[in-house]
């Protein structure tokens, strides 16, 4: 862990001008949104298309060089992907000169419903992170056996070794890993209750008949279900540890933002 | 309703080569997963910048020519953002003559985790769609206030008459809606249990130590915790009843889709 906390550079590409009092460019809350985030979505130019493109992913950061880095550190951000496809074939074209495939990735959390006295005034509690960086196709067969071990126990923690490992010959070239050498990036987050104007608020026939308030949101895990081929009695305890955790810290942290105070008049939502 | 059911034309651009039997080109299908996805994510390419930008945003499908359309219809995109963000000073750039910006927009919901044999097997329920098209900033006032409805109306049903409306001048004015014109689009599910390689199947250790199956994924709205100026009494019934049903629906979609079968082999997963 570093002694201070490192922030990424402020690019007029990836600053936040909308809220922001609600910005950060730590790469701690950065990289932690992004590794809790089950879904990522990466956008790039493919040559022939008139429309940028995106694709959902599953992703996870971390550091092949120093495996024991933390979400505090400068870190890769490694995709998984099918080996022809196009973001890959997009990717590999770069040479090794070349600086790769510009892409942006984003990972946003939705916390809660903030239920206002004016529709302008509605807004959402929310963590978002974006990045931007080059990607590349990792070819080093260690480099890609560690991303993808990173990245499925970013679905369940401890599942790589629960399972039948390592890839075969077949598994390890069908599937390609990109990895992403971030440039800069940049978090949203808003938590509280609603901020209204004050000539709402202080419009007794308004306050007296709009409920206002936060629904959290928050993802659940619900009860796992065998497979038809599944023979292991019982959920396994990694398994059912981490679907209780995460339920928990999931429905912790919604509830949390919902009920924090301290919403700022700078930060009336529209 | 249409006759028969609609499907977006197949450009290079938007279609899905991988695991493609798991496409849809249908609109209705399409367009639902856009108007139930409570964050969308949009791309487009900034003037200055060398990276591809996304955004999180609200949205909701309509037509405001024809309000009764339903969502096997032809209808726009529309987006709710703040006026000088850099999303729609982009898109006021583009000329009445020129076609607007291009934007990417993807809406994801993430079912279950696939938990299979090997790691390369392993993967996601999920339903996701992408559409392509051009955007431009709304200027008829009517259209923005329509438009602005059905967005809020999207993150609560009822939300809009339960509210203070219609939006002042300052509101209006403060306000920008984006309305996405779409060229085309598709979607992609999976639902089922694991489907692993036949010879994994049939390896009894490794079948009899590795627990296979899905553990269903779904988004929770939780009690609704009311803000520091709300005076009133108890949820309002509208609102109770979103809840409710929200909830109800999001479990039954991730807890069929874990339980589905005729996962084929030609789904199998990496």
């Amino acid at each position: 862990m570093p002694h201070t906390e490192l922030e990424y550079p402020k690019e007029p590409y990836g600053t936040v001008k909308r809220y922001s009092t609600r910005a950060t460019y730590a790469l701690r809350t950065i990289h932690t949104i992004v590794n809790t985030s089950p879904i990522l979505h990466v956008s790039f130019n493919a040559p022939s298309s008139p429309f940028p493109t995106i694709l959902p992913m599953l992703g996870q950061m971390g550091s092949f060089a120093r495996p024991s880095a933390d979400e505090g550190d400068v870190l890769d951000l490694y995709l998984h992907g099918y080996v022809s496809s196009r973001i890959m074939n997009t990717s590999r074209q770069s040479s090794s000169e070349a600086p790769g495939l510009p892409v942006c990735v984003a990972a946003s959390h939705l916390d809660g419903l903030v239920l206002a006295l004016t529709p302008n005034s509605h807004s959402y509690n929310y963590r978002s992170a974006v990045l931007f960086g080059h990607a590349f196709v990792v070819e080093d067969p260690d480099e890609r056996l560690y991303a993808m071990q990173l990245i499925t126990d970013g679905v369940v923690p401890g599942r790589w070794e629960n399972t039948r490992v390592p890839p075969n010959r077949a598994e390890m070239s069908s599937t390609s890993v990109l990895k992403v050498k971030i440039v800069t990036g940049s978090a949203k987050i808003r938590e509280g209750p609603p901020g209204d104007e004050k000539h709402d608020k202080e419009n007794g026939e308004v306050v007296g008949r709009v409920w206002t308030g936060v629904v959290p949101v928050y993802q659940t895990l619900g009860q796992p279900v065998p497979g038809p081929y599944n023979q292991v009695e019982g959920i396994p305890g990694y398994l059912k540890g981490f679907v209780e955790d995460s339920n928990e810290w999931a429905r912790e942290v919604a509830v949390e933002a919902a009920t924090k105070s301290g919403a700022k008049k700078s930060d009336n939502d529209e």
